[in-house]
């Protein structure tokens, strides 16, 4: 039997292998602009968010390779956010894994323009290989103003306010879960399954993405506990139980459409016990 | 008899009443993000990309509402790209249109996720809007690392060094052309029209977008000759041929598919007789 761990690392091969297939045949961009996205979109990230899309589409039965153009589509996306989070402008970060964000090493005017040339070709990517325009909805709902970019903004303007819990989880909800929701239901319309099917698959995404922020929150506190995060507000005892109680939500809803191992279980419970 | 003055007119009051309704009735945005978007996306700008999309669909004989989201599509782009440019990283402009820029008024923060919303949102309206997934790849393609953002990085890593003619109309070429040949070939797309009539239209356009960046050019020569543009490279009298050579080839192509008067042709004359 295939540990979890291994099965996870064929995924994020898989998924490497795809994404370093697609820009080396990408038609001629500028070699400077390249290296810079090169830098950022092969730079050793988890991939959370296409492995996850690819144990949901073997959950579904569909063939693993369906999905990952769309995956690329929404690590493209979290890529680029990164990169632009990073600028002096946002957060001025110089290190992000370990090595010099993209903008110390290419500087700020390349970065940004790597940033939305990934934002960019997200959409590229979809049009080339899909034919679903409700994926296009998806995208750009869950990376827009109401998604992402509104839990950015809203992050960002409040970091002088003291927020309440619900304010709070709204915030991650946007910022860090719609991806997760995203890299779910996108593999969901892609393998075209039935409406019965989307409500409790829908439900799991939200736990997990209210997971694996809690859990973020938490190992970042073990640091320092910063200022406008949950640990913060309701202290690390009370963060730890919302993960215990997100954690079994998400499987909860697995559970209801027969899911009772395999996988996904396994992300959940993966994220409960990361180190990272 | 109309005035093209007052045709013009209408179609851009057309285009920005639609522009506001779809603004004012997306739901909830944070308003600071909101007021930093409208700022910048109603600002009073001369709308030649939309209107030149109500032409062309005037001129094939659809109803010019049919393309006015994908035309808000490729105004949100144009605007993204503007607000990106002037930030400080970029060409640090305080003004536009005799405005501050959009940084100055809202922060270099605000205006960057005012850029990536109005990017990201522009697929949006598109997706809300059409079927037709080919008009995804149009509007990624002519925004991205081959069209427009191309054109910008290989402008802004250029500046150091003299470029041929050549070079520099293939920098205009991707970063004006692009987007001002995607408002004819979209609404070509949405206007479903056939393989014959995409070829003429696509050579006009062409000419247009080149005719449109020279003229641009030329009115800033006026004030300055500034390096690295084509009047800096060979003269203001040799742009000045290559401007009327532009508009004739695209009047040109317009001919060859009978259209020898009207709206389209009178707006390869206002270019070149604009003065802004």
């Amino acid at each position: 039997l295939q540990s979890f761990e291994s099965k996870y690392l064929e995924a994020k091969q898989f998924f490497e292998d795809f994404l370093e297939d697609y820009l080396s045949s990408s038609p001629v961009i500028d070699e400077t602009l390249k290296k810079s996205i090169v830098y950022s979109l092969l730079n050793g990230g988890k991939r959370f968010r296409p492995v996850l899309s690819i144990f949901v589409a073997e959950a579904l039965g569909i063939p693993p390779k369906k999905v990952l153009p769309f995956a690329a589509a929404v690590e493209m996306i979290h890529t680029y956010s990164l990169i632009h989070d990073d600028l002096p402008c946002m957060d001025n970060d110089d290190f992000r894994r370990g090595k010099p964000t993209n903008h110390k090493v290419f500087g700020e005017d390349v970065a940004l323009l790597a940033g939305d040339a990934l934002l960019t070709q997200a959409f590229s990517i979809v049009a080339q290989n899909y034919q679903h325009m409700v994926l296009v909805q998806l995208l750009s709902e869950a990376a827009g103003w109401k998604g992402m970019i509104g839990g950015q903004i809203h992050d960002m303007l409040s970091k002088k306010k003291q927020l309440s819990l619900d304010e709070l989880m709204k915030i991650n909800e946007n910022k860090t879960g719609a991806l997760i929701v995203l890299a779910v239901v996108g593999t969901l319309e892609i393998a075209g399954v039935s409406e019965n099917l989307k409500v409790p698959f829908y439900s799991f995404a939200k736990h997990l993405g209210n997971a694996f922020q809690l859990k973020d929150d938490l190992q970042d506190s073990e640091r320092a506990i910063e200022p406008g995060t949950i640990p913060s507000l309701v202290g690390i005892p009370k963060t730890k139980e919302m993960l215990v109680e997100a954690t079994r939500q998400a499987k909860n809803f697995l559970n209801k459409i027969d899911i009772k191992n395999g996988p996904l279980v396994d992300m959940i419970e993966a994220n409960f016990n990361r180190i990272d």
